[in-house]
């Protein structure tokens, strides 16, 4: 398999992305390289490590997907690379893989340190073209990455950063919005495995000093411009408007706190 | 034929369109994905109508193209797949193929239904990926789109949310800004053939209080910072600014009127 | 090889860069299209000029680079194909590829005439769509330059708009912020080959009223939040703030003037 996927905070207005391209493809000419999205804040973990999740399955086993969200670029940190139900994930060790590491199978795990897969040149700011590419795309052709370095015990990953929802009398659960889309719709840490869908009727949401309750099926179930809360398509709860944009609606944004009581 | 194009109003900050390209490739590796825009006005159905309108052309026969600006999703509206002129077509049943229904040769037309080629579970918020995505790949393996679902008569396929130019008293033409594109022109909804070339000299234009005339063949044909009226790349008319930013120097926006006296 | 880049100030908000693609996979349904950047500021051949520079190299011998800022669309500058260092650049002749020219080995040049290479309909808005994709298409299907059009001298092409950092006293460099970067880096012009790494140390920057010394060799090497100067990933001079925005802390725009003190 020759997927590489790319999730970054690079952004699209730079040459970053697209040398990262060019030196896959010098290295590994087959590769389909897929962006997932450059556009993450820049160095916000929480927000990579939940869409690197929410990304992987959709892609085939195989696949190499390489997370750069990496304020620690040049200094001390690892660079890791983890096989994790068939996929392998090259990352900077600083916590964003942390979801994926406490539920997915640990296959294995080295630090990446075999000068022989970077670029000859390695500068001390961009490591996404001087080390993650040439060793993505040599993984992708098959480099085994037990080849890239040391063994490491998954235990020794880093994990953190990633804030779980609270849960107050078995009934409050208090949660944070992970990101807001392009829709205005409000992405949070709440999994859908917390929300009693036999319950859903009555189950009330609480947001900036907004309240409503029930919650929705589809978009379509309120009016339009009227909020709803639906299991997004992650699998965690969101925060929308019915043809609207629920950021505005809520005056909302990214580390806001949301209340449901079940 | 493995072309398949997408164009959407997800926008390229969540992983939407990466999940789109994944689903592809899983189903048909070969897929070569190109990107049409993402930016389409969250739900600004006439918009993407234009421009699915002025893109497929300049794709190869055989190519599908998938059109997801779908405000309706997860509610009653259907998925239809249609062949226009050598090329398949596959979009929400919300007027968003409108001008391409007008014009075209409409060789089928199908209700898309038939689970068997979305994935196993799909969401209510993200038919992108869980059945625009795997339709699409199976469409472009050489599935024939009646393999998707009933057929359905061209006649009864949503036509509507197209606004056409008004014309009074056979030399007045009221058209409307559809897009303003990222330098700052303004893309209208009137067709160059309503613009009679000969008289280009006398035509007159007016937008938000200034008016001007002339139609130019070329951006140089007036001074840097000036406006001017042009035939744009859609075939449509375009107001510009010589070097400059017509949106500024019109203070207009997407819905703003524009008047053109012969 | 069959790969080609593209470097343009399309935006992708538009269908633009797109149809490009489309016009090339027409032509070779075998390329490779690697998108540098399509956010150039619009018109800015300075910015494209620093950026094509630092991207070329990372991409295989025998890639057609396609550059695209172009505010002449459709009047009386030429396009050029030339051949350098074993690339092929296809632009317009207006200055975009001058730090090139200076420094690297011109193999050829020609004008890109050959109207048998264009599409059929050539706008006079849309010249990369009409002209450049097609051209660029079949450059990497193996057509050599010289059947583009006719050869020019390499001292006739356009080299301006590139303004160099100045030099006072042997030890004061007065440069310019060439681009922001997507975290708020301060990219300017002044090459690494202008700083002397020995006195590092004592090397101080001016900015906007603000003074620091010392040329960091990471950003770990200054606090959270503190101002650095740094050698760049394209190998010049770069202000940036640790795990910050550089920009922000600077009150910094493109164009702004930096003063290096040795």
């Amino acid at each position: 398999m020759n997927i590489i996927t790319l999730l970054t905070d690079f952004g699209l207005k730079d040459e970053y992305v697209g040398l990262v391209k060019g030196v896959i493809l010098s290295i590994n000419p087959e590769a389909r390289i897929i962006d997932i999205s450059h556009d993450i804040d820049p160095q916000d973990v929480l927000q990579a490590a939940y869409m690197i999740k929410a990304s992987y399955p959709y892609f085939p086993k195989g696949t190499v997907h390489v997370v750069v969200v990496d304020p620690g670029v040049g200094g001390k940190r690892s660079i890791v690379a983890v096989n994790i139900n068939g996929h392998t994930f090259i990352a900077p060790d600083n916590g964003v893989l942390s979801l994926l590491l406490e539920e997915g199978n640990i296959e294995s795990a080295v630090a990446v340190e075999n000068r022989a897969y970077f670029l000859s040149s390695v500068s001390s700011t961009f490591h996404g073209r001087d080390i993650f590419s040439p060793v993505a795309a040599h993984v992708s052709r098959g480099l085994p990455v037990q080849r890239l370095g040391r063994i490491i015990k998954p235990a020794d990953l880093v994990r953190r950063g990633i804030k779980k929802p609270g849960i107050k009398n078995g009934n409050i659960i208090t949660g944070v919005v992970i990101a807001v889309d392009r829709f205005g719709n409000l992405l949070t840490n709440i999994d859908k495995d917390l929300l009693p869908l036999k319950k859903r009727a009555v189950i009330t949401f609480q947001l900036n000093g907004r309240k409503f309750s029930g919650l929705s099926d589809t978009y379509e179930s309120v009016k339009k411009e009227k909020p709803l809360a639906i299991i997004g398509s992650r699998g965690y709860l969101e925060i929308s408007v019915n043809c609207g944009n629920a950021a505005v609606f809520f005056d909302a944004a990214k580390g806001d706190t949301i209340e449901v009581v079940i």
